[in-house]
């Protein structure tokens, strides 16, 4: 039996949870904002495709002013080409033959690509299999306090700058790095050291990439930076109106569930489990909010069910068959999980879209 | 360009990854000795496909001697029918007019099918929509400790049992229950309780269902369960050798992964992220343990990249390009993760299994 994807025009209602759903028009409200603020700062704007992995959606942000998009993975890179995307930065070190190989047809088929490197072995693995007839723009990925990828000194980034540029089939595009949260400064810092570095050395450095949705709106505090790159702005989460980056009314994707028991009089269980929530806290002590029961808490998660505490919920309490929206901690780890996604507008379905680069993990 | 899924014979070293890995060894080794076990006990065995989702390795538990299999969501039990699969227990309150008409027609197509309810609500729905010329039979959840779905009496099970009894398109097949860990005392009480009730009413209790890998040496605890259901079994993870329901030796799933990154002298970041491993704690402060590298910590996650901590790491240490296996905290969600599946002996591949039930989400 096909499963039951709803039509466009019917009732939200209808849709069998547990299902994300997005919510046209703040969605297109998210990405008009960001934009517009981009714009006002004179940030190229490159949306991180992570969030959604729908080309329609990236169509979306494109078609507001968006200079290309970023992706994490070759393999999500591979899908956006495929869906006609021709300006993509894949902000990941990509290593081994098999990889190296599929990136080689990937910069052939797109207008522009360009990937990133943080160290000689990456570089290296690069430079011996692209040729200056079709080279790769890479730039250096720096650590500025995110405490994940990145060489960790301006000097260091010269450095790599430089042996990039001297591979024939390398060019230096620039600089790239994924902050921690608030630290603009540290960025500024980071960039405006490297650069003088760079000019020492003679080396041009067009792109100067920052990142982050949780400082989308601090973005130019680093005015060394030329582009932002941003993901989660797009649909919003939990977490990010913690931060204080969006309020309730920017929350784009719930996750439609049903309450499927309630055993006690102070317990709810939901068919949402880790299989459509994932088990992101990010900080958390519960696994999101329910919309519709306030002051109930997700106290846990199994694999297909959440159970819900309603000893402090301060509203009706739900029976069984009751259907609520659960707003997601983390809402780019919900996308991963689904095949499809719903989207709809004052809760009248609008379209349902392929999760195109879902399960592309390399 | 098609993913490049490893031919039969190759070496596993050439997978791409992040990759979850699958020893045949092993996994025969771990079917074997469940269903041992429960032969030696005169339990029924119906192992939970949840964990893998792939009908080639139910059809190894089934031949080893299982009585049919688990599903925790009707499109799971779909998924399987498709496969060939004839007798089905699906552990979930199915509430719904569109599941429960996929419901009755995967009760017309099964030679066996069995699901269960806690409520009136999902008996009465259950009742209205099936017929005594093609009855569903129905299994009473109870709560036993568990805290999650399920009747919180005996008292409450007899009077639930009584009403699908008196249903004319229902049957009552008996009692199931998903325990807490270590609570095969309470769970004896209950369904012993619960059958005394059953027959002071005159009603037959056929099937008592306990279930859980953490227990699942200790099922022969409670004389009074009829079969036993279990997943994780199947492959192990980290938190069942910390269980010490297996050795290390027993572990037949690893995430195969590759140093992207080693940016300082204790850090490397790994490729496999929380699209990969999952969020998933179940109890531990660190994101699994990596095989190559003792003493090392998986630290933190981000999407697609794994941070480790090598501050502790006894073994010497791993460049950029080295190939590790993760050992997950808990290997059911990482194959919801994944479209395709290696199996491998020996670090030979064998087979690549599409995992047919992931992404069936009702």
């Amino acid at each position: 039996m096909a499963f039951p994807w709803p039509e466009t025009g019917s009732p939200l209602d209808d849709v069998i949870t547990p299902m994300p759903v997005i919510d046209e028009d703040r969605l297109a409200a998210n990405i008009t904002r960001a934009q517009a603020y981009m714009n006002q700062h004179g940030l190229a704007f490159r949306p991180h495709i992570k969030t959604h992995k729908i080309p329609a959606v990236a169509r979306q942000q494109i078609a507001a002013g968006a200079t290309g998009i970023n992706c994490q993975k070759l393999t999500e890179a591979e899908a956006f080409a495929d869906a006609g995307f021709q300006d993509i930065l894949i902000t990941y070190n990509l290593l081994g033959a098999a990889r190296i190989q599929r990136l080689q047809a990937l910069n052939v088929r797109l207008a522009r690509l360009q990937a990133v490197a943080d160290s000689a072995v990456t570089v290296d693995g690069l430079a011996a299999a692209f040729t200056a007839d079709r080279p790769l723009t890479l730039l250096v990925e720096c650590d500025t306090g995110g405490g994940r990828c990145g060489v960790q000194t301006p000097e260091a980034a010269a450095e790599l700058a430089a042996r990039i540029a001297a591979a024939p089939g390398l060019r230096f595009g620039g600089l790239l790095t994924y902050p921690a949260a608030g630290g603009a400064a540290r960025v500024e810092t980071f960039l405006r050291d490297a650069m003088a570095l760079l000019a020492a050395r003679g080396l041009d450095c067009p792109v100067r990439s920052n990142g982050g949705s949780p400082d989308l709106w601090k973005a130019h505090l680093v005015p060394s930076a030329t582009e932002h790159r941003a993901g989660t702005y797009v649909y919003n989460d939990r977490s990010m109106v913690r931060a204080g980056e969006c309020g309730h009314g920017d929350l784009a994707m719930h996750v439609l569930a049903t309450v499927v028991s309630r055993p006690t009089p102070t317990r709810a269980v939901l068919d949402a489990g880790s299989k459509a929530l994932t088990s992101d806290l990010l900080g958390f002590a519960d696994h999101g909010e329910i919309e519709e029961l306030p002051g109930a808490r997700i106290v846990s998660l199994s694999e297909e069910h959440a159970v819900v505490d309603l000893t402090d919920c301060t509203g009706p309490l739900p029976g069984v068959g009751a259907r609520v929206r659960v707003i997601p901690n983390h809402t780019c780890v919900v996308s991963n999980l689904f095949d499809r996604m719903v989207f709809h507008r004052s809760g009248v379905v609008t379209r349902v879209e392929e999760v195109a680069a879902r399960g592309t993990v390399w």
